[in-house]
């Protein structure tokens, strides 16, 4: 960075949840993308369900004023947050309520006004702890044999971030597994025969700079400074034409990481995933 | 289920990002979660960021009406999807429009619109897919010579769900590990020399009663159903005396996970983490 930084305005968030505060952890890292220079301190509090709970976040707000930004269904509880903030001027935002608003008329329906029921143990949650399961156990070419019960399957030599890839993804209720492309040494059998009929298979594509660059961070990082055919130029490249030619020859749908954030690549998978299924 | 079930009713529910679709995909949760017998059809479109996207997402709309929830930051996208729904009176939601609206009046600053600011490729980006490689390199009892370098490390006996609350840890920028607790297994030497200085310990207790549910449901998912110790009631409750003696020795805090989602446990933690960090 040539240019000075201005320096940054820091601001006290208080993210009061009575659930696991992951509707308010996404808004506030989306809101405050959305300025430039601002340091958001955030303050998390999560299942706040009593009294004697909202007592000590009111006692933090108290000492750090800012923005509070809150999801809580029980009304008792709101309205003592509310009126708290009201009497010392701190903005609040309960941050659910237009969206829920917008469905009950959409819906005809009230509220029910219950706590955390998206945490219910239900169908959706097993579905999604069992896409966590499966992916863990499907990480680094794991378990091959199981492998063609996944929704997608991502390929990609070294370093593509084929693992925090899959892990996002199983977060998002995808049984994902990965197999690293490592020269000279072929896939598993049934990969190049399974058709349209298996998992989505998507390769993850990058440029020789690229992963020449993260490559060499990554023998920095465990203190090896001798540059090995994993970090040469001319044998990255190499790697990579014969990863895209088994991409091409396979006609395995693709993306470039090269420049995305593992967060954008699971996106990319999320879209074609939709697409395949028929609705998105 | 003794009652009668009332039939649900089913809903399109668009939800258009040009980002990964997190916001959205948490707000949708959460909103639905708050009435009873809705079927949220969902339809999902990430990355939209071009009119032509935009013209494909609109057609899906126009197929399937319902609500349409958005973040879209581009002026000339917002319109177009503004106005396209409105003249199929189709309601629409920009949701993170408040909170930024909010940011902007406190920090007396203008938002910058900028597209997927939060997945910039920045030092916080770094630290949380550190956190899943961590996480994911000292899952159950792997690389314990490292596991010092945790944030918190879990300990349980066998399906107490400690992987798939550390990848939720994870996925929250916690460095998590954990060691399965067996009986006649010893802990790692240090486990009970650090004292307060090293990561935070959480044991994850859980009902025998609970325990043994789990368990045999385990054995009848693999085939197997002879009951051995793993799943007798009398053995289960030994190892889970143990366990629980082993937590109070070292003064280690714990969870009751019996009838908490994987979510609520991990919040418990983050709270917990909060906490010992001076801030919450």
């Amino acid at each position: 960075m040539t240019q000075p930084q201005r320096p940054s305005i820091y601001f006290n968030v208080h993210l009061v949840s009575d659930s696991t505060g992951e509707t308010l952890n996404a808004i506030q890292r989306a809101a405050c993308a959305q300025f430039e220079n601002v340091q958001p301190l955030e303050h998390n509090y999560y299942l706040v369900r009593s009294e004697r709970q909202l007592e000590r976040v009111m006692k933090e707000i108290e000492a750090a004023p800012g923005v509070v930004w809150y999801t809580i269904s029980d009304g008792a509880l709101r309205g003592r947050l509310e009126a708290f903030c009201r009497e010392r001027s701190i903005p609040t935002l309960p941050v659910l309520d237009p969206s829920i608003a917008m469905l009950s008329r959409h819906l005809g329906v009230a509220p029910n006004n219950r706590v955390a029921g998206q945490h219910a143990l239900d169908e959706d949650y097993f579905e999604r702890m069992e896409a966590i399961n499966f992916t863990l156990a499907h990480d680094d070419g794991q378990n091959v044999e199981s492998l063609i019960g996944a929704d997608v399957i991502l390929l990609g030599v070294s370093r593509t971030s084929k693992t925090p890839t899959c892990v996002y993804l199983a977060n998002r209720k995808v049984r994902a597994g990965n197999i690293p492309l490592v020269p000279g040494v072929p896939l598993p059998d049934f990969m190049e025969k399974m058709g349209d009929k298996g998992p989505l298979v998507v390769g993850l594509k990058i440029s020789a700079e690229r992963l020449v660059q993260i490559r060499r961070q990554r023998l920095i990082s465990l203190n090896q400074d001798e540059i090995t055919e994993y970090a040469d130029e001319e044998a990255v490249r190499d790697e990579i034409t014969q990863a895209n030619r088994l991409f091409q020859r396979n006609g395995w749908k693709t993306i470039d990481v090269s420049r995305r954030s593992v967060e954008e690549t699971a996106a990319g998978i999320l879209n074609m995933l939709h697409e395949r299924w028929g609705h998105s």
